[in-house]
């Protein structure tokens, strides 16, 4: 079996080893599994191009600081580990997670300040949450009744796999015949859903959560695309009941983009298809892969 | 190398296959560890007995379903499988942790009601939170900063790894020079730390939080002691400010038992030394192993 051919379904560095995706393990007793003690992120490649990389590496090292973890690599360690795996997997469309964990508890050592942290990556063919043909036609959402876990418990800017809340709703919504769900805060603002921002168009406005929320690189990119085209957007506090009469809704993530909505809670968003303001934002956000700024070619020779 | 010898560091049992602790590994795509959608519990063996077993499978079992999760097996095939972990390791007292997760979203296949359910297991000798000798002078505690993540977002009596808040209170509590943090709700009442329930005794009664915790058995055995030695005690709202003037405070915990606290937020708690309502309800616990209503023991031959 060539090395393209072994890698092709994905492939992983586990703490300085890099394996085929299907033989990718990691210890039982990682604290990143037992106590779900780590920081991730997630970037893309697209057309054999990694997208706003260095944004996404700014994110993740301000996380692991954040948890006061230590990255046993510096920028341009990481950044080798991830074209590596690209590169030996040949994925020109690729999903890329590089997580750092706070590692394993031994025998007799309990304090974490002492772990050895451990960085796993990988790397799979892209990930649509939301295929494109559903995307071209809209899909359901609902507003969960699950609280997001507030920032006063776990900060939600630095990305974690805290998604129990994110999990309750997305059955709630496969309970409600719905696509996925959008979680509140106390004050009944929108906050995220399953690994997801929002926007709502109110009035000619883009609005989105500003706080209590990841602060999502595509979400950026919307956000930016917005202000170029002349488009009124605004990170502020979204109440609930403002995406039910919101002439369009959306969701953005690395895994998929940017995902026109046409129900919220069974109610139809607009004429019931995605709305002019949020396709137009659909095209410019792919659109901006071919921005040299933002794309990094992998060599995979 | 026997096999005593091969598993006396422990033996791990990964879904369907048994292996020594040291080469235990999970799949890096599992969603336990990718979404920490997962559940566990942990029972431990002393003196070569399971401490009351049936409860923890109860309660594991009632956590399996509220997550919508499903066993691989029934309760039998459950028992067996950590009564044959704990027999290869020959550990008469040791650590017992059941998980189980949703399982590996397989290519194509995202919709996580129809994931594989993995089953988990590992036994590694007792873990003392608090060495037995510490538990003698009594340890410090302080009150962090930190909310507890409430049960509006994730329910805290289906035991979870969503440890990101009690993690961030274990480092205010190094930083404060003190050994470990209890954190408290939105209206200021204790909940629970990393791994254990609180209890303080406030004009000789017994308190300890009634809501937002997990239903520790532990919590239960000495609740239960309490009462058949006509001590009186309550599970209800305990105000943090409670725990300065209170004139014994400790910590319980299936890895550790009874733990007195001797200071909180830097106060002294009674004397400076561990309580004589604490050092009976310590005593109470260990002497309860003895109890065969309690202990299910394990055949090792």
């Amino acid at each position: 079996m060539t090395e393209q051919t072994q890698y092709s379904a994905g492939a992983a560095y586990l703490h300085g080893e890099v394996v085929p995706i299907a033989d990718a393990r990691i210890p039982l007793l990682d604290t990143g599994f037992l106590r779900s003690d780590l920081t991730y992120d997630v970037v893309h490649v697209w057309k054999g191009c990694f997208f706003r990389l260095e944004e996404h590496l700014d994110r993740f090292e301000r996380s692991v600081g954040r948890l006061r973890l230590k990255l046993p690599t510096d920028r341009d360690g990481l950044r080798q580990v991830l074209f590596d795996l690209v590169k030996r997997s040949g994925l020109r469309g690729a999903y890329v997670n590089m997580t750092l964990t706070r590692g394993v508890a031994n025998a007799g050592q309990r304090d974490p300040r002492l772990f050895e942290n451990r960085l796993y990556a990988y790397v799979v063919p892209f990930v649509w949450m939301v295929s494109p043909e559903d995307q071209d036609r809209g899909i359901s959402l609902i507003v969960s009744s699950i609280q997001r876990i507030p920032t006063q418990s776990v900060d939600p800017t630095v990305k974690n796999f805290h998604w129990g809340d994110l999990v309750r709703g997305q059955y709630e919504a496969f309970d409600r015949a719905a696509r996925t769900a959008v979680l509140v805060d106390a004050n009944g603002n929108v906050t995220e859903g399953p690994g997801f921002n929002v926007f709502a168009l109110v009035h000619g406005t883009l609005l989105t959560p500003e706080a209590g929320v990841l602060e999502g690189i595509t979400r950026r990119t919307v956000l930016e695309s917005a202000q170029q085209h002349d488009q009124p957007a605004q990170a502020c506090a979204v109440p609930a009941t403002v995406l039910m009469t919101a002439h369009e809704v959306f969701l953005t993530s690395t895994a998929g983009g940017v995902m026109p909505v046409i129900s919220v809670d069974g109610r139809q968003i607009g004429d019931g298809r995605p709305g002019m303001v949020t396709r137009r934002l659909r095209e410019l956000y792919w659109a901006a892969h071919d921005d040299a700024s933002y794309a990094t070619p992998v060599d995979y020779d």
